[in-house]
């Protein structure tokens, strides 16, 4: 099979469908807007964002088919010989701001580069992560399960490579549990690298479902509330400073609204905060923050 | 006079207080945390952080001295050559996110770096700047006439720098209604930069007190909140994505809460927002945010 765009493009489309009626589903009342776009060159993206929900503050469920004539740098970091050729991307990417702090943020992306020419050019990227505000072994733990059934034989090194890019350096603090990372992704060809890719996408939503669904219940007030726009702050710092994604769309002029669709609702910072010793705040940093085999036995 | 640190240092030193002592007169039933700290090298940091005032949000003023052994590039883009050598850096630097969204907020950065050698490298930077969430046109022009009356013939200079300086390129939009800004200075010498340095510290508060004063007390609600939220989102952006003092801040492993001081108290983003055409606050994106001569007769 040869590397093509319109497989992994309609694939991408297909997801973003399912995801957005699932988490349509939790949130009755209000809907996703959805928006189709013309992009230059012949793309196109369908940006999709629900908020305000009573369960989902916010949740941007974004398709892009880009189509362009030169990488930018941020594109090709880590392969500085394809800047400045010309290209086609297509890319799912989405969050989920629960409302309820015991209820965990998510991020997906999957994305496909191909540059078209003799001897093509591509590969594969993405995987997701969970950013909890209270820490749940339960929930970790499924998380950790659906990753491993979603990577196959690559779990424990898409955890790694996971832990080790949402990470905070200046925070010294990793993002949330983590997931699965992937980037410049070409093992064992197209055919195979699609399908680790599908595979990814395919779990996304038994991963997070389950955990969505026990903890949009659960009582909380201010104090939670709190805590997770304290929370919601360290992803603003990660996203706008660190980010490889949103360092992409602000450099390469990409649509602003939607390359910033991931920033939270709400986000507070205060001066030098901690938590207080032994509260379940200080226990999400101390048990859950950092990187665990979640899977071993108990 | 040869370039030397310590007058410089005593200046910030003294500047920070009488600057604090006039936020706190304000806020008289808060104060500012006052911190005391050695950092690596024989340097030292005076962290002053106000929070939760009935009138100022969020108010941080801080100096610091530091000595380095080597210039991290962020420090050093417009001088590679400098980049590796050790240093000594003293500054102050401060930003106050008033409450009321009818008073702006104000950021203001005095700093001088000297490499001590044979042939002294040093230079100075800074300026200060203006964010209203709503515009008036008197605060502009009486910010602008302070500002000219601080840096007296360099003023065109160090206004467009500042227009430049502080531009959302990814919002093609200014952060606020700008003010002066001055960068790897060694105008006429240490003692004429070293003068214009002071000058621009001495009308911080003659430029910036009577409009928190006329504005603190003002009516409003929600609404305004609201507006105010957003807009400081578009601070966050320009700190953690564009703002190089952050990003050497978080290159060089500085204390990141210092770092971070800088940060709104509060911020949120919504999905493509526009305000209601004809509004206050669509009138503060059409005619405060470009760039404008606010001393020209009218």
């Amino acid at each position: 099979m040869q590397p093509a765009i319109e497989p992994v493009r309609d694939y991408f489309l297909s997801l973003q469908d399912d995801i957005c009626s699932s988490l349509e589903a939790v949130d009755a009342e209000v809907g996703f807007l959805r928006e189709s776009l013309r992009t230059p060159g012949g793309g196109f993206a369908h940006p999709r964002v629900l908020e305000n929900g009573s369960h989902l503050e916010k949740a941007a469920v974004q398709f892009s088919h880009s189509i362009g004539t030169s990488l930018p740098p941020a594109a090709t970091e880590r392969n500085p010989h394809l800047a400045g050729l010309g290209f086609q991307a297509t890319s799912i990417s989405l969050i989920v701001h629960p409302r309820n702090p015991y209820a965990p943020t998510t991020h997906m992306n999957l994305r496909f580069f191909l540059i078209e020419a003799d001897d093509p050019v591509w590969y594969f990227g993405g995987g997701f992560d969970l950013t909890p505000y209270y820490g749940f072994v339960e929930d970790a733990r499924h998380w950790h399960e659906q990753a491993r059934l979603a990577s196959g034989d690559f779990h424990q090194r898409m955890k790694t490579d996971c832990d080790k890019y949402f990470y905070l350096s200046h925070r010294e603090e990793c993002r949330g549990v983590g997931g699965i990372f992937f980037d410049d992704w070409t093992e064992n060809g197209f055919e195979a690298s699609f399908d680790l890719t599908r595979s990814v996408g395919d779990h996304f939503l038994p991963a997070y479902q389950p955990i969505l669904e026990r903890r949009i219940g659960m009582p909380y007030g201010d104090r939670e509330r709190n805590w997770q726009r304290l929370r919601r702050g360290r992803y603003v710092e990660f996203n706008l400073a660190i980010d490889r994604g949103t360092r992409y769309g602000i450099q390469s002029g990409r649509r602003i609204e939607s390359v910033l669709a991931s920033m939270p609702p709400t986000a507070s910072w205060r001066y030098d905060c901690q938590p207080e010793e032994g509260s379940e705040e200080a226990r999400l940093l101390a048990e859950f923050l950092p990187p665990r085999d979640w899977l071993a036995e108990p």
